[in-house]
């Protein structure tokens, strides 16, 4: 919805509210799509939206739930907390079963153990519980169970029967075709079965190399392989071929987005569930670690410029000049590290070709290097009338950034071989490393160079 | 294809190609689906991918093309660009518009002038030329232009009728239903035809609340709404409402995946379409502008300790350890930018909830500031068993820290609020802010401190 026209509708629902206006404020929340009612909860206030969300509950307990699913399970599972595990159970039976999995999966602990108990107790309702068995982040994680499938032996005239009365099956683009033991054995789509005389047996006119998924594959490549075959929904298997359930784009979209907000986090050093409305503490229990390690190695890329303390006391603009160095280092790594990390994410970048992309990042760093070399030359020189300075910081920037470009293409190759994120851990280890080698290049070359400089003034 | 298939797959081509056995390299490469194939295209040399392309071009060229299109629209057009004109526009025609006007879009000037000018030409060779006319990263631009519309006169005897002979629809999920003057008014779902007697006028079992886009809307737009309502694809309408294409969800995931890059890479100060195996000439015109804003502001961040070269002078172990400061300013404000640009990007930090976004980020920066100031003090007193300077390098990181989250809460917001892409240019100014804070607030407070500080050893 447009921020202005849900601005109209956040205004009437504050004013509603404010007046005890039940009735017409259900009568409006109704109006609007889950997607939309998520946006609105999202913008209230904790006390309003909890307000909201139980008079809808009550009059459209499957609106509610579904505008609870939109808000994301974290959101959506605090909503719930303050709720009895009957109540839960009720309420999360409205939603698809991967939906209920994921939100039951974010309650406190104990309650989501209460609610799983009674859920396990209902027909059906071991689904759930069966969803939560598959690690987190794999296809058996966010399949939904219910999937639709035909037997092999119908005609397509049956199949078309099949689909007029299916129920409570999300969508039906694509129809599998299952053999009596519930193996996948082929696909077909709805358009194919009206083309054929309503005789003729699915077996002939379906496609039986289907693309499938195991359900303990990563979700990461899940969302892959729909991506690159351009599939509405791919079925997940069982480690016998057994279809176990099927996932559809709109998972693959949010998994997708999930993995790019951990790809941009990753490189700053923040948890990928740490959001702009986490709570304080718990963003501060994320982020510290990765500070507290990033001073220590601070310290360690410190420990170079106490070796030339001797030449900074006879020379204090080196220490003006230093971070100059260390800090272009840092920059044109963090544009290679970004380029490379991307690059293994997106599946760019792969072993075969690791070689010429090093080739390509150390000519670029070259030339960066050369470039900024140049530009901090006469800057230095414009500033201090010292030519052999500003040569010593040309110089030193120049061999900075080419070490920057090459470990920045070398360490997130090394990491994945070593199976650690190259994401994850490469930033701390490159910004230490350029810092260290800005420093050691700049004060080493002015040390050697320090009878020629301009000392004492 | 999973990766050890896809090496079997390679090597024979390899093989193949070594041995000039064209016959059963096409055998071979036209088994492969247009992705997998995408994917063998993009491990070849430069040389072996072109023969490969141009054998299978002549046998199967709608073959290639799809696989060309799946490499991506800039690798593709590299492709296709030692082509004449005219063999560019008898291949692009073999691809759905959308994808044939991002290929030609990507072609070198000239030859790109000279395909659109043959294709005008030709009957339907129009669609091409009017996407390139919508401005880039728009609706229009993406759109597939040939959409299967059904008249809202009809009955749904005579719409499955119309599906069933229907050719040339990439595929058929939503049946979109327009007036006498191809306005949208209305959608209705093939499975919902097959439920009704086919007498049933389309008016009366049609959905008329369409979610459609205009062919303006940013694309960025357009991916959130197809994925907020989850749809499978959504029409594009003209100023009045005119349908005029349709966007699939696998171009949405494109967009998705396009523009989670454009994040992380502008918080890099990388840009967008500088990709891993982009020529080295390419990266570095693209890279070079932001490293040397950076080089400029950088010196201008040197220049506050030009202020304090007498303190240092006195004392060089506070050139050892301002790096650190200010190092771990900028570490924390990464850490806040990138919640916050990200936040922003998916939707979740809106104006009216920013304020609490500011308390949360500078409690946060207040917690980190004095659990990483407090290991500072430990570490330095460790070193040099000066407990002044200790508590000066604590202090002024804690100092540090809190700006730095107040900053990468606030700068972000305001660049929103002046229309400027907060992803783009926060960094510069962040880095530069959290180093002149981190070596004002380390060396100030060493100057007003200096006769308590252990100097000359």
């Amino acid at each position: 919805m447009a921020q202005r026209k849900l601005d109209v509708v956040l205004d009437s629902v504050k004013r509603l509210q404010r007046m005890g206006a039940t009735a017409n404020l259900v009568n409006l929340l109704q109006k609007q799509h889950p997607a939309d009612l998520a946006q609105l909860f999202s913008e209230l206030s904790d006390k309003d939206r909890r307000a909201a969300f139980s008079v809808l509950a009550e009059r459209n307990s499957r609106l509610a739930m579904e505008a609870l699913s939109e808000l994301g399970p974290e959101a959506g599972a605090a909503q719930l907390s303050d709720r009895s595990a009957e109540d839960i159970v009720r309420l999360t039976q409205e939603l698809p079963t991967d939906d209920a999995a994921a939100l039951i999966d974010y309650l406190p602990e104990e309650l989501s153990a209460a609610v799983l108990e009674l859920i396990q107790k209902r027909p059906a309702g071991g689904d759930v519980g069966e969803l939560l068995e598959y690690p987190e982040q794999t296809a058996g994680r966010i399949m939904n169970p219910k999937v639709f499938a035909l037997s092999e032996d119908m005609t397509a005239g049956e199949a078309i029967t099949a689909v007029q009365s299916s129920r409570d099956v999300e969508v039906v683009f694509y129809l599998y075709i299952i053999d009596a033991r519930r193996h996948l054995v082929g696909v077909a789509s709805l358009r194919r079965l009206l083309l054929v005389p309503p005789s003729t047996p699915l077996k002939r006119i379906m496609t039986t190399d289907v693309i499938s998924v195991r359900a303990d594959m990563d979700q990461e490549e899940v969302a892959r392989q729909v991506a690159s075959y351009n599939l509405l929904a791919i079925p997940v298997v069982d480690e016998e071929n057994k279809l176990a359930g099927v996932i559809t784009v709109d998972d693959i979209i949010d998994v997708i987005k999930d993995e790019a907000t951990e790809d941009v986090y990753r490189l700053a050093g923040v948890s990928s569930d740490d959001r702009v409305f986490t709570s304080p503490t718990e963003s501060l229990r994320k982020r510290l670690p990765w500070l507290l390690v990033n001073l220590v190695t601070a310290f360690i890329a410190a420990s170079i410029v106490s070796i030339f303390q001797g030449t900074i006391a006879l020379l204090p603009i080196l220490a003006v000049l230093m971070p100059v160095v260390a800090g272009m280092g840092g920059n044109a790594a963090t544009q290679t590290l970004t380029v490379i990390v991307r690059g293994i994410a997106l599946g760019e970048l792969t072993w075969g070709n690791t070689r010429k992309a090093l080739f390509k990042e150390a000519l670029v760093g070259l030339g960066n290097g050369l470039a900024c070399g140049l530009l901090g030359f006469v800057i230095v020189f414009a500033l201090t009338r010292d030519s052999i300075l500003g040569l010593v910081l040309g110089l030193a920037m120049l061999i900075n950034m080419f070490v920057a470009a090459t470990a920045g293409t070398v360490i997130p190759v090394i990491l994945r071989a070593l199976k650690v994120d190259p994401a994850l851990a490469s930033s701390v280890f490159i910004t230490t490393l350029t810092d260290m080698f800005g420093f050691f290049s700049f004060l080493g070359l002015a040390t050697l160079f320090i009878r020629y400089l301009h000392t004492g003034g």
